[in-house]
């Protein structure tokens, strides 16, 4: 039976922005059937969206599914006590169940930030991940961490070129298609610290075959590229670009220390990049969005995972990406709310290769979609809803989220779970693994 | 009959720092009658915070009341638009009645993000703020928007100093001491643009003797320092310590513009700032807040009015505050989380000079509180509270609030009036002015 969500605001950021006040969207069989400011000629099942504003659902470009248990294990210290003292001894603890839970209670913040699509850029456990996204009914990307250099890395974790890819490819043809096809699988490489050339190579021609990106940590700090330039001779954007691997496949996460001249090599070979401004903030830099966005780049937004920001929230991200770069411009027109909602639609589809399935509200793409709730205090009064949604909107006001046609979150409610339960097995499970990791806060 | 809010976690925010896990706080006659790990002999009802954190109610140094109709009327939009092309008509076209609703809902936006003491540093109709803080509840100074100096002024809103003095003289008489003294008067001034130094030195000794703050924007602008200079002979916070006008009685607003000598003079004199986060990032600039933390100054927090930021959330701001100190440092050590939730508790109350009063849950002062439910999606798992309290709580966790013994908020409802019913209230009023004002996003 069609489903008609009529009465709301539909903002369906397609290539014409068209805004529908009321407008119309029809789903059945999981896809968007029609869209319109009429109802089509067909029977359906009518909802109410009076009063809601209706959007599509929200593409997360970098989440780290398996980190979520870490939340709060790494405030306040710097880089290297970060990384060494407290992510890779807490990622070395976590179990496969661990894994399952963690990717479960991130997708569920997720929904509740409106997000319908994920991309994991390299976790743990992938198997535990995959089956958590699948319990959450989300649509992802999964992704393995992958590192073929041993330096600074833990015993346990030291794998050859040859390992690292062959688990991969076996990853990838257990789980890219699964679930009705919303899970996708990712080739991905943790920093160029940890990965040879030839591991680098090895995996854009798999993405390229598999026809999924290619996602990489970039130009994260400014010692990364003195390390490639020791080691390569060049930075690691020219370096990339030296050996083939840009291009409309890759996806470089952060990208906070660039050159003029990389962010042109970046716009030209039709890369993305996902911008995730609290970690940035965080431990690595400030990065230059709006320069990027002016030179043709395209950016989406990323959360990154939990220890490095600590919201999981895109909503909160959108706010403040925007806002930082007014600041470093001093130029309060600069990411105005239509060109920063569009990074976390649009974009975001478009940086993980699937704008002809999801991003925008049109007929015949998958049914991913936000009902956002504005009549609450923190959005009130909304003079343009658009600008809205970028500049007040939280996760409070996401009311319903639908991914694939299915509601994964009613009025407020997840639907595909019992989430008290949830949250006390997260609580339970992350205090055991920072036991187990002896990590101390 | 003493009320005992045991079970919880409590955050005490005192001088010693102390936590108490599980700790009890006592409320009776509006004053918290006690605090520490066991209850007192003292009769009691009880009231169980298990699984909930009890921390001071926050304290907004920076919030325009009379702002909040004007929500995204002027998103995007270079500095002189925003101010005299959407503010200053938005602000002439008031009635004292929008402002009592614009302060009612402003304040209640507030109470859900865990504050209860706002110190709004100048409006329009004054009274209509007042009797929006009293129906609210909630803890708070007056103040009206302050210039003498007409150039690029309305028509409509200029005045001489002699006026606007004794404007402020005759509100000071009616509202400071309100409302059984939760509401106080504070004079204000907007900017050295649009005040003259007789106007300032007139401010400075009424707010003396008067007890309460003097409240001005400052440094918000290079420009603003330029013009200091050509009117002054030297730039704004040095201009204001020439004149004696600098001392803990002195709460300066922005100061993005600063050198080092200008933070020392505003450390030695003990005068405080209110840092805005989002509306310096949107409008203004990049303001050294770790740099006047470390050179001594009191820096407190303050969400700016709502066409400014357009999150009224405190603790958005906090979250944000953190990361762009760390962003522009590079440095993920400084504003930890310890400093950073007592910029939004003690350091606001002694911004405000009544540390004596509020700031920290200890026995003697009043009973303003926050209960905040860590038991969400997005704050679990919480490895360290106090951390959480910075880097993941939102809005969306505080679960009760509690101003001078009397619940405003109590498990997420508002208790003083029909919260619905004022948002459509807000929403009309917003469209009404905003045509008034011929405004248009």
């Amino acid at each position: 039976m069609r489903l008609r969500i009529e009465g709301g605001l539909v903002v369906t950021m397609d290539a014409s922005g068209r805004v529908l006040d009321p407008g119309v969207v029809e789903v059945e069989d999981g896809r968007i059937a029609h869209v319109g400011p009429e109802p089509s000629a067909e029977e359906a099942e009518a909802r109410s969206a009076a009063g809601l504003i209706v959007v599509p659902g929200l593409v997360n470009t970098h989440c780290h599914l398996s980190q979520q248990l870490g939340r709060g294990l790494a405030d306040d210290v710097d880089l290297l006590t970060w990384l060494r003292g407290r992510i890779w001894p807490y990622e070395a603890a976590l179990s496969e169940e661990d894994v399952e839970v963690s990717a479960l209670a991130c997708a569920v913040e997720q929904i509740r930030n409106g997000v319908t699509t994920i991309a994991d850029p390299g976790g743990q456990h992938v198997d535990g991940a995959g089956r958590g996204l699948e319990r959450a009914g989300i649509r992802g990307f999964l992704g393995r961490s992958t590192m073929d250099e041993p330096e600074g890395v833990p015993e346990s974790r030291r794998e050859s070129t040859e390992e690292t890819l062959a688990v991969q490819d076996e990853l990838a043809a257990r789980w890219d298609g699964a679930a009705d096809g919303r899970l996708r699988f990712s080739y991905t490489l943790r920093t160029i610290f940890n990965c040879s050339d030839e591991l680098i190579e090895g995996s854009v021609e798999r993405a390229r075959s598999l026809g999924t990106p290619l996602q990489m940590h970039i130009a994260e700090i400014e010692a990364e590229n003195e390390h490639t330039k020791a080691t390569r001779g060049t930075t690691t954007v020219r370096h990339l670009s030296n050996l083939g691997v840009l291009g409309p496949w890759f996806l470089g996460a952060h990208a906070v220390w660039l050159e003029d001249e990389e962010i042109s090599l970046l716009a030209e070979s039709g890369a993305a990049v996902s911008h995730n401004l609290a970690s940035n903030l965080r431990v690595l830099g400030m990065p230059r969005v709006a320069d990027m966005l002016d030179a043709g780049v395209l950016v989406a937004l990323g959360t990154d995972g939990a220890p490095a920001n600590n919201r999981m929230s895109l909503i909160d991200e959108l706010w403040a990406a925007t806002l930082l770069q007014k600041g470093m411009r001093l130029d309060p027109t600069v990411l105005d709310a239509r060109t920063a909602f569009a990074m976390v639609t649009r974009n975001g589809a478009r940086a993980l290769g699937i704008d002809h399935e999801i991003g925008s509200l049109e007929a015949g793409k998958a049914a991913d979609l936000v009902l956002v709730d504005p009549r609450t205090v923190n959005m009130t009064p909304v003079h343009d809803a658009v600008s809205a949604l970028v500049t007040s909107m939280k996760s409070e006001n996401v009311n319903s989220v639908m991914c694939a046609g299915r509601w994964l979150l009613e009025e407020g409610q997840i639907t595909v779970l019992d989430e008290r339960e949830l949250l006390a097995e997260t609580q339970e499970r992350a205090e055991a693994v920072a036991r187990r990791a002896e990590v101390r806060t």
